[in-house]
Formats: C-alpha cells, structure tokens, sequence
C-alpha cells in the first residue's frame, strides 16, 4: 500500500501551460484500484488540455491531473474488487460510464449520457499513480510492450472506425494521418483492406502512415487527391471512407472518392459547422455513415489485445517518441509542430 | 397487339407545363411487354419535371412522356419474355438498372452508375401504354387496388426509409409530412414503432399523417417541437429520425431530437448545401446515418406487396384526389399548394 | 424497512411439488433493492423446477424460494443503490450477469459466463419480498398493469426470438403455441409480420395464439402444416420461422416451411439431441440460425416497456388465469394439462 | 469466330470414370461468350461427378461436359453481348442464377431457386472452349495469373464463409483442412484473425494451411483439439468457427470450441443427418449459425479480385500440383489420395 507523494503534471489554472508537481498518493476507493503508472502517452485532447481551447475551457476544472493513455500496475485494491488483483498489469478505457442510462444498458456505453473521461473530469494518469474503477481496469496480456498498451485506448478509436463494417478484401481511404490516422492505416491493413489510400498535407506523417501499411499517400498540396482516388479505381471509388482530419475540404475531397452504397466513418472533430451537399454527396450515393466517439466498449479492447499480443499489428512506426514524465512540455511542443506520431512519456 | 394512336401527358419544352398528345402506341422491344396503364400517381419529381426546375433541366429531355408511378395490364410481351405473359397486373420499379457494375452486381441496383429513370430518362406513364422492361416489372397480387398498386412505388421509398434498421417496439420522429413523409408514418405504424412524432408546417397534411398512424402530429410553426419530443421522451429523444423535408432548419432539429446512438434516415431532397454541426449532432452522439435514395430493389417491393395483400397497411387516408389522366393540370395545380396526399391519374 | 415474516413458496427437496412456508423477510445487501411482490407469474422453468426435471436437480439447490417474473415496489434501498428509490415500481431481468467476462463485457450479458439465474440459484420471487441487485432492477412506468409488468420477462424472450431481425412486411411461422409462442404471436403482429403462421396440437392455445394476432393457426395432428404454409406462399415459403415447440419433428416441419436465404430463430428448448439434415434445410438453402436464450439486456426491455406503455401491444389474450400465491398449485397443475396461456400468482 | 473440333473431358455415362473427347467448338447463344480456357481447376464436386457418387447421380445427365472452375478469354460475343469484348480475359460464376425469382431480385442470386450450375447442369470448363453468360462473366485484372484466376471460385467460398460476419481481431477454428478450408485459412490471415485454428486428420493438408496462414494446426488423431483450443483461448473459445469439413465429430468439436455468442458457418456438406445437442452447442450459448453455398454473387468475386490484384493474399500453397488437361485422370486419383491442395488442369 503506497504512501507518500508523487509527481503529476497537473493543469493548475486556465490558460496554457501545465506544470510538474509533488502530490499525495491517492487512495482507491470502492470498486477502485489504485495503479502504479510506467507509461503514459499523449492523446490529441492533452494538447487541447495543454493549449487550453473551447473545448478545454468548456470541459476542465483545473487543478487537475492531466492524462488518460497509461499502462501500469495493480498495487492496492479498494474495498469491492473482485476481478483484478495486486500486481495485475493494465490498462483503462478512459470513459467512465455510469452503467445504468439507456445506453450503457444496450451496449453503448461508450456513448453514456453521464459520461465523465479519465483526465478531463477527474484526476488522470500524467503521474506515478492513477485511482482507475474496476469497471474500466483492462488486464494486458504480459507478452504486450507498456508502450504498446499505453497506445491500446487510442488504437481503440482507430479499430471502432475502421471496423464499424467489415475492410477485408476492401478498398479503404483514410483522411488525414493524424496519429489517429496513421493506427487506422495499420489496423486497415492487418484487417484486410487490399487499398490503402490515406491523404495529408503533412509528409512526415504520410510516411509514418505508409509504414504502418498505408499503399498510397496522398498530399492535397502537391496532387488532385480525389482524381488520384478515382484513377486507381476504375472511377468507381473507394468502399469505405475514414474522416479523421476534422477538416471541411478534406471530408468533402474524401465523399468524392467514395463510391456509391459506401460507407463513411467519421471521428475527426470539426472546427465548426460544416457546409456540405448532402443530395449529391451522402443521399443520392446512397451512403451510409457513423459518428465514432470513444470506443465501443470493450469489443474494441478484445480486437487490440488480439491485435498486439498475436503479434499481427506492430505499433513501432506509429511511436516516434520517448521522454520522461518530467519531459512533458517537450512532448507537447513537439506535438504542436506535427512532426511526431504518438508521443510515449516514461514515468517508472 | 394494340395499334394506333393513345392520349399521352408529354413535356413538349423546356418552361413550366405539360401538353397532353396524340402519339402512336409504342411496340416492345427485346426483354420488354408493352402495358395498358389503368391508372397513374403524380410524384413530387413528376412536379419538378412540369415546373422545369434546376434538376428538370439538368435530366429530361423533351419532348418526353412523363409519369411513372403505375398499375396496368401486360397486353403485349417482346421476345424473350420468360416471366410474364399477356393479362399480368402488374407495377414497374421505374429505376432502369444496367445490371452489370457494380452496385448492380452486389445487391445495390438502386444506386446503379448508369441508372435512366422511367419518365425521366425515357418515355414514362403518364400515357393509355408503356413500354416496360421486364426486370423492372413487377407482378401484383389481383386483390390489390390498382391504386393502391400505382402508389407502391413511393410506398417503396417510405419503407426503405422507415426499414433501414428496424422501428419494432422503438420511437420514431419523422421530419416532414409530404406524400412520403404521410407514407411513412402509416409503414412505421405498422411496423412497430410505438411513437410516432411528426413534423411539418401543412396542418392538412400533419391530419393525414395522423390518420395513418402517426401519434403525435407537431408543427414548428406553432410548436417547439424539439422540446416537445424531449419532454415526450424523458429527455432521451427518440431512437430513429427520418428525414423527408429536404430542409436544413428541420433537419437540424431532427437531429437535435435524436438519442445517442440513434439512427437518422435521409430521404428528403435540399435545396443545396446544408450547413450542420456534425461533432455535436452525428459524431459525439454516435448517430448512424443512411442516405436513402429510390428503394432498394426488390426487397421494398416484397415488403410493400406483403403489406398491402395482407391488408395490414392501408393506404386510402394517404390518397386524397382522382382526376382523369386528361385532367392532370388539375393535379399539378393543387400539388403547388400542398393541400393534397397522392394524387391518382385514371387512365382506363 | 419492513421486518418480520413473509409468505413464500419453496423448493423444500429434491422431488415433485413444492410449499408454501413463512420466512424471515430478508435484508437487501450492498446494490441491492428489497422489493414488495405485487404480482408473480409462472414460467416453464418454474413447472421444471415443481416437477423436479433433469434440468432442475442440475441446477437447483433446495430449500430454495422458487419464482423469478414479478412485479413489486422498491420498499428498501440496501447501501450503495444510486438509480433507484423506494416506492419505484419495478420488474427484473432475472439472469443476473457478472458484468465483466468477456460476454458482459460486448454487450451479451445475457449470455453471460457465469450467470445466475433468480429463483433458480438464487431466492426467488414467489413470496411477498424478494431481494434484487440494482443492477437487473428495471423500472416500470406507472401506467402498465402490474400483471402485464410481470410478464414482461417472458414477453422479452418473444420479444428477442422474433426481433433477431426485423420481421416487417415478412412472412412468419412459429412454432408452437406455448406461452412465449402466444407472445411471439403477438409480438410479430405488431412488428409487422403480415402473414403469422402458427403451429401446435393444443387447439385451446392455438385459439390464444389467434387472438394475439396470428392469421393461420395450423395444428400437425390435423393437417399437413407445411403444404399448407407452401400453398400459401406461392411455394416459396415464409421469410421467418420461430422455433418454440423443442420438438425435433417440429423443428424439421419448420425448417421445410422456410424460403432460401430465410432465417431461424430457436428458443424452444429440446429434450435430447436432435437429428436433421443439415445439408438441405440449413446449408443448401442459405439459412441463418440464432440461438437464443434468456433476452438481450436490456434492448428487450425497453422494447417491451415501449410496446406496452404506448399499448401497442395488448397481452389480454395471453394472460388466461389468476390465482393468489396461496394457490400455485392449482396453476402448476393447470400447466400440465397445458390448458392455459400465462398464469398470474398475485401476492399483494 | 474459332470452329473445328475441341479437347474436352467429358462424363459419357453412369459410373466411375471420364473420357477425353473431340467435340466441334460449340457457338454462343443470346447473351452469351465463347470462353478460350487457358486453364481450368479441378473441385471436390468434380470428383464426385467422376466417381459418380449419389449427388452427381440425381444432377448430372451425361453425356456432358465436366468443370467448372476457369481461365481464359472472350474469343466470340454472340447477340446482345453489351460488357464483354474479344480479348477480354475472365473467369466465371459457376451458379447460373434466374434472375427473376425472389431470391435473384433480393440480392441473393447465389441460393436461386432455378439454379443451374455449370458443368453440372450444362456442359462444363474441362474443354478448350466453353460458353458462359454474360450475367455470370467475370472480368479479371491483366495482372492476376490464370491459375489464380481459376481458383477464384472456390477462393469465393472460402470469403464467403470466413467473412458472414468480421474476423478482424478475432480468433477463428477452422475445422477441415480441405481445399477450401486451406484457402480459407489464407483469407482469415489476411482479413486480420489473429489466431486460426485448424483440423484435421491430413497431415499434409494442414501443413499446406500452415504455410496459407494457419497458426496452430491440430490433428483430432493426435490431439483432444476441444481442449487444445480452449486452453490456447483462457477456456473462453474462439469467436468464430468456419465448418468445412462434413463430418459430424469434427461439428461438435467445432461447436465445443466456440465462445458464447460466437459465429459459426457451415460450408462442409455432411453424409446424412446429423445429430446434434441443440440446447447445449447452439441455443443456451446464443450461437449465429450460417449456411453457406456458392458464393454471395458478387460480392465475393469483388473481394477475391481485390486480394489477388494487390497481390494481398497469395494463394502458391494451396495450389500443388498442375497437369495438362489430358491428363486429368492423374489428377482425380491424386484427389482421391488427399495428397494435395488445388489442382490445376492446363489447356492452352
């Protein structure tokens, strides 16, 4: 039973910036474990965090523990616990449902009315310990790397967007190679998608994509992405579109590439509204989309353990990056400029 | 083998109207029968077409026989007819699909690549005979009203709408009470759907949709029908939207009165682009979109066959106006100003 | 908080039969609710357990109170209960799932791996109080009868069996007329089936079956049942077929009624194994089977809750006999004449 | 437009045995091709057509011509011909569907109820020439080699049965190593199964799986392969077991190996009845069970196409061995033996 303190990169007040701090070690409480953290890493939304956006403003009641990635180990068990012991290594999905709205009680509880998310509205796991519920603790096969399962809950959303419908023996395009992006050309390609499109204005990433499995990149800067798409495919287009761009002309340049009765997933967060023809684009193709959020819980857990511990999906390319906790601010630095896939910070 | 002349209702010009003519009756050709039209229903595309809209303009090409909502009798077969023969009641799926790319080939002719439309594309309904393509033909059962056989085929949009996912023992919202929309609320009614909310600013309409099953009628004229439908739902919303207004202020609102994990159905046809805040209505929400256009063929058309045979759906509230096919100005006229359900030709 | 003693009806021993004694009322424990029985109803499983079968010396440990549908008020909330209050009028999901095996964890708690089951492994709901965990706790609205509350439990296995997939504008048969055959019965009538076939020898069922809206009952004793369901579909066969009977013979009739590419839902549950020809009625037609057991929580309940709420659904028909709890062996020995639909205990 | 006389190897009457025979080149009717085969593949159905088991005896009528599988290209287009041309290289559906029964207009032309099938019904590929319709004509990419090219078709059963539902992620048995169950083992690989268990008492075929993509193989002469599997899978299953070998032993084990609410598809076509323990394998478990034959048309084809152009999936195991079609009979006995995986026969 840990005592004492720890360090927590702490988001202390509005405004950017985060800072390195010394804490008590939390206690667990019912249905809790408390989880000794080795790694950590940086998810899209810790930048928002980090830089203090609407939608951090909107979200976070700093002070707080920032951080939700995480891999680690069981070391205290709160009253209650049933399914997971001392010395357990694991992960968390990071949406904490309330497991009694409609939706938690059909299946979704990854789109729960009450949801609360691990490091935006309660303390998370940028720290040396993190109070994890039961509920959402996911014990790791002990074969799977830390860094590898820290990276699982991301990989998560990549595995809900590809595999909302079945890739294999598909053509896929994926818009924007985000780190999102670059684990979804991965899980397209081990899921059996023969066509790998996926489009960016940013080289280093599309390289990164085309490692992980990616069979043509594609910069809208330098090429007609959709005319690319339409060319290699007979005209036709592709069966199955990805949007994680977040980007209005990016969305629009990825329907045109989508072939009729496709299908059109979309994760990417949006800017604002978005202003798109949907007779010619979306009703009269006859396409069908999905909103993805979260990960659906927890069947996208079982696909990435399969994934990482059979050894069919290697996450190597898609991390660039690894520092230490205390090293937080260089990863976020690094984050703003692009240059990076997933960023890993090493706590024990 | 019916020789001589037939009254037919052709689009003579580009401009507003239609002329009716004296025309030859037409021989059938290879894989076709030549059908006795006993009557005919104006579609809202048929309305278009006598308006000479933008999509008018874009599609048909006078001088052209309009029309091809129908019922009549098979009075001559072409060669190579196996299917049918001399005497057959029968219907037509008025999507003329090429049967060989690839949506044709993978159960998706509806969205076929070369698609011609009956009456659009080629010399329609609206006329004593037609030419009909055999695999567009489509035999009814004899106790079924030729009313009721002719109104079958926009049936067929409203259950592909309504049945993209099934309503069984769900709430349902249905966002405009146009013909379809009228339609759709009598399939959801009997498909199970235990509360049917319904939206638009055509009281008269809103009546008529009530009468074929809808539960709770709303005009946002007077209403604020989001609220109502929140307050009708515990704040949830409803499971299943369906748009059929083709406008962006309903379509918002539809979506807005959607739960998490939703399904929204777009039928309805815009004016142009829609400007719409997708993070917060489609992708945090975790909504399933279809685009629906046509009907998925045939699967409809056994549905709507069975509905209608079986007397389990009944159409006569949906149908409120007959005029001879002499008198079709009668029926675009009174279509303008909304005060109607379908509207059946008689032919014969 | 009540206290002191209580009516129930126990399993006392291993053997037929069954007592009524007086218990303690039992305290609810940590997410655990006590409830006040209102109304009881008797499954098959119950008959089971009274008759002492294979299935209920492997499963059941006496002294046990029997019993599982109720409906009841919430009269003690034990600690921990957050969604919940006294006074809640309520019924159960009675397999009590673990909520984090592999099952539970996708959605398929009714499939859980380590299920219990109330009034099987555990007390059950044939007395004045029995103690539900929060987590199966449903609660109803104010305007369904208690009796049709109780019953809800059962009307969720129809409820799953006929909604593996959408039954509207489809052809249907079912397969014995037991009570969750009536249900299914109704269930398909409301969800759309135009055509509900049923079979059974019981004529006095088949009658209920008819009044909840089948439209042909067929009894084998009497009459070839597959020509018959041939004849009337065109040869083709219907879309659906429901298997509730657990009789191999039927099972087989069954299957020759339904069309290629048709689906085959099995609930009825066999005596022994069975013995059919796979080759020509599942896998040369195309078929797809589903297996079910208990209901998929909770996507049935509120299915049921909708359907009788909005009185959809009217289960009068199938609810044929009413005794007090005092009674129940007068409704056990009314089960096996099978001269009945469902029976009600009612308790207070 | 070729004439003279053909090679072709042709069933000449009841019994054992076939005969190579010269026949004049035939000429293509209405809507059909004259094929030039350049190689053509021998199927498990063509065995039993030569040893004329009582399958073959109730469809085939000699004399006809045998085969199915094939390569080769258009070298005349009879009247009517709209998307082939001369020159063009295609393999072909071997299901020759109607087109117009309810299963044809419903996306399911594989399971028409007046199928015919080539080389079975109508005179078959194992010639230098052969006609095929164009309806079930099928384009290849210039890139894909001919034998490739011929194998394409039982590759169609083997998607079709591995994909009825997604494997990405998830763990598969499959029972039967067969030549279909080796290929199938190659499409699990590719389509992101991440373990592939397969059966069988040939050592050398599940050798010849291995090398497909197999990744533990297990002889039921060797090994108790239930518990091997479960052992291998925490004793919770797999997720999904692909039936290819009609053996009834082989079912069960099949079904003991799978999770509740696992998948299971029967390709495998048995010897009798089989006799099995519904309540326990398929019902208590909540088991989705899908007859598989042929192939879905053409979804499959798409598929296969895309794995073999981008060169995804690579299919040199499965074939080992390749005669000339003269010597044909070499390559049934070799079939009988089971020393072998796909056979090819060349012509030109």
């Amino acid at each position: 039973m840990p005592s004492g303190e720890m360090k927590a990169v702490m988001k202390m007040k509005p405004g950017e910036g985060a800072e390195l701090k010394m804490l008590p070690i939390p206690a667990p409480g019912a249905q809790e474990v408390l989880v000794k953290v080795h790694v950590t890493s940086i998810c899209g939304s810790d930048l928002h965090v980090y830089k203090w956006n609407k939608w951090a403003e909107q979200n976070v009641h700093p002070p707080q523990i920032m951080g939700h990635e995480l891999a680690g180990e069981v070391v205290e068990c709160g009253p209650g616990i049933q399914h997971l012991q001392v010395g357990d290594f694991i992960s968390a999905e990071t949406h904490l449902h309330c497991g009694f709205c409609k939706q938690c009680r059909t299946g979704n509880s990854h789109i729960c009315k009450q949801m609360k998310i691990l490091g935006v509205h309660t303390n998370g796991a940028f720290a040396e310990y993190v109070v994890i519920p039961e509920k959402v603790a996911w014990k790791n096969h002990p074969s799977i790397p830390h860094e590898y399962a820290s990276v699982q809950e991301p990989l998560g959303n990549a595995i809900d967007t590809v595999l909302n419908e079945d890739v294999a023996g598909k053509m896929v395009a994926i818009i924007g190679a985000g780190p999102v992006g670059i684990l979804a050309a991965g899980v397209a390609k081990v899921s059996g998608a023969t066509d790998i499109f996926i489009t960016d204005i940013n080289d280093y990433r599309l390289d990164i994509a085309r490692q992980m499995g990616a069979t043509k990149i594609l910069n809208p800067q330098k090429q007609d992405v959709v005319r690319e798409v339409l060319d290699a495919t007979d005209g036709d287009g592709v069966d199955v579109v990805l949007e994680m761009s977040g980007n209005e002309t990016a969305l629009i340049q990825g329907c045109q590439m989508l072939t009729r009765g496709g299908r059109l997933s979309l994760l990417g967060v949006f800017d604002g509204n978005v202003n798109i023809d949907l007779n010619n684009l979306i009703i009269f193709k006859g396409i069908r989309v999905y909103g993805v959020t979260g990960r659906e819980m927890f069947s996208t857990w079982y696909k990435a353990a399969n994934f990482l511990r059979s050894k069919t999906l290697d996450l190597a390319p898609a991390i660039t990056h690894k520092f230490k906790l205390e090293e937080f601010e260089k990863g976020f630095e690094l984050m703003k400029t692009g240059m990076c896939g997933k960023i890993i910070l090493t706590v024990t």
